[in-house]
């Protein structure tokens, strides 16, 4: 048996217009962004990929992506799980802060380390501050599994037992499986699925509003491995800009 | 123990602004809907009353207006429950009909009765006519259950399953619970919540985008019988001008 997995990045929000780090941050869509939440709409209906379940993040700007891009086509209805585990990476301190200030004030290799190391996650964020979640409702029932910051390897090890006890069920019920989240919680997945090295990892680019396609075998194995963009071109284009980002 | 249950019908459809029959077509919000949803989000921001989980019917009208609401509301990120159960009344051969051509070419009384009888459906819809919906696929698995046409007192009965197997459950855990649906599956949870009889539930209206909160003690009773709306004033305005629709 094969099942459908479609992986959509949430469309550019209003910080990553003003190119600050987000995180946790539970900033909304640009107006960008909700346009590219309506292209993605139209991806899935004209390519007739059309989900039976969708998994989001907490975070507005994934979820407002589903919600748009399942309107656009015709799949409102389908039943929602949301899970703390979808969640963008915690940048930890670097929560609001500006990317291209960062860059001066730290160095691009500092910079480089906390964006795109595997096991480096940057300084905690303090307790009570602005950016942090502490006193979020959301978060509320999370006690010492709430982060203060993360590396890409803490957000693989948050994810993957979600997509063990949720996702993957779905899958194996046949379920075509939408899941919209985040830049890293989604390399976190594309890592686990195409077995890529903790090394290779960090030059992987997901663009944003472009749904992207797996068929899974029995064994849950990509027989595409990479995945399949609906829109290749487009892709192609944006995974390029992403790379520049902070530049 | 009490517990909370806000009650939100969809704001204004493009079919209601047209004056159409709609049941279980599955139309947009109007401009004007999407304002009432907005608004409905502040009510429930401004009042405090911060639903823990979500219930929708199957409807873009429903969902939509939930969502705009609990974006405004900051609740965006709780869980969600849909449910073709809190449909509206499917409308029969009606859906897609002028109200107003409909009352000039059946005449007062019967249309009056169509309307607000509690036990006398219109006419069933034909399969595969423009507005049934035996091809939709959110409605693949329900087979015998698919109405073809309903009164108000089948939709009491399709309703009270998902009432006490889904909402009560939450409400017995103690969550603060939104359902958001439309006119009539909201009328017919009154009527059980209230205990209003099949006689005097035809004068009662539901205004559109205003949360009526009740709150409920340990045996699910009532302590505010009657419910209260978020915005009285708005709510006795708008229940009038529902009362002469279709004049």
């Amino acid at each position: 048996m094969t099942s459908t997995l479609v992986l959509l990045r949430h469309g550019e929000s209003t910080w990553n217009a003003e190119n600050l780090f987000t995180g946790w941050v539970d900033v909304p869509l640009s107006e960008k962004g909700v346009a590219e939440a309506k292209r993605g709409g139209e991806l899935l209906r004209e390519s007739g990929v059309l989900p039976d379940v969708l998994h989001t993040s907490l975070l507005r700007r994934a979820i407002s992506t589903a919600n748009i891009a399942l309107d656009v086509a015709d799949r409102h209805w389908i039943p929602v799980r949301r899970d703390w585990r979808l969640n963008e990476r915690h940048y930890g301190a670097l929560q609001g802060k500006n990317k291209k200030q960062t860059l001066e004030a730290y160095g691009e290799d500092q910079f480089m380390l906390w964006r795109r190391s595997y096991d480096t996650p940057p300084p905690e964020i303090e307790l009570g501050s602005e950016f942090s979640q502490d006193a979020d409702p959301r978060y509320a029932g999370l006690g010492a599994d709430l982060p203060r910051t993360e590396c890409l390897k803490d957000v693989v090890a948050r994810l993957l037992p979600y997509w063990e006890s949720a996702i993957v069920p779905d899958l194996q019920a046949g379920r075509t499986v939408l899941v919209a989240a985040h830049g890293n919680s989604l390399r976190a997945l594309v890592k686990h699925l195409d077995g890529i090295s903790d090394g290779d990892i960090a030059g992987l680019n997901i663009p944003t509003g472009i749904p992207l396609r797996y068929d899974l075998d029995a064994d849950l194995k990509p027989t595409n491995p990479g995945g399949t963009y609906l829109d290749p071109e487009a892709a192609a284009t944006a995974a390029a800009a992403v790379a520049n980002q902070g530049r």
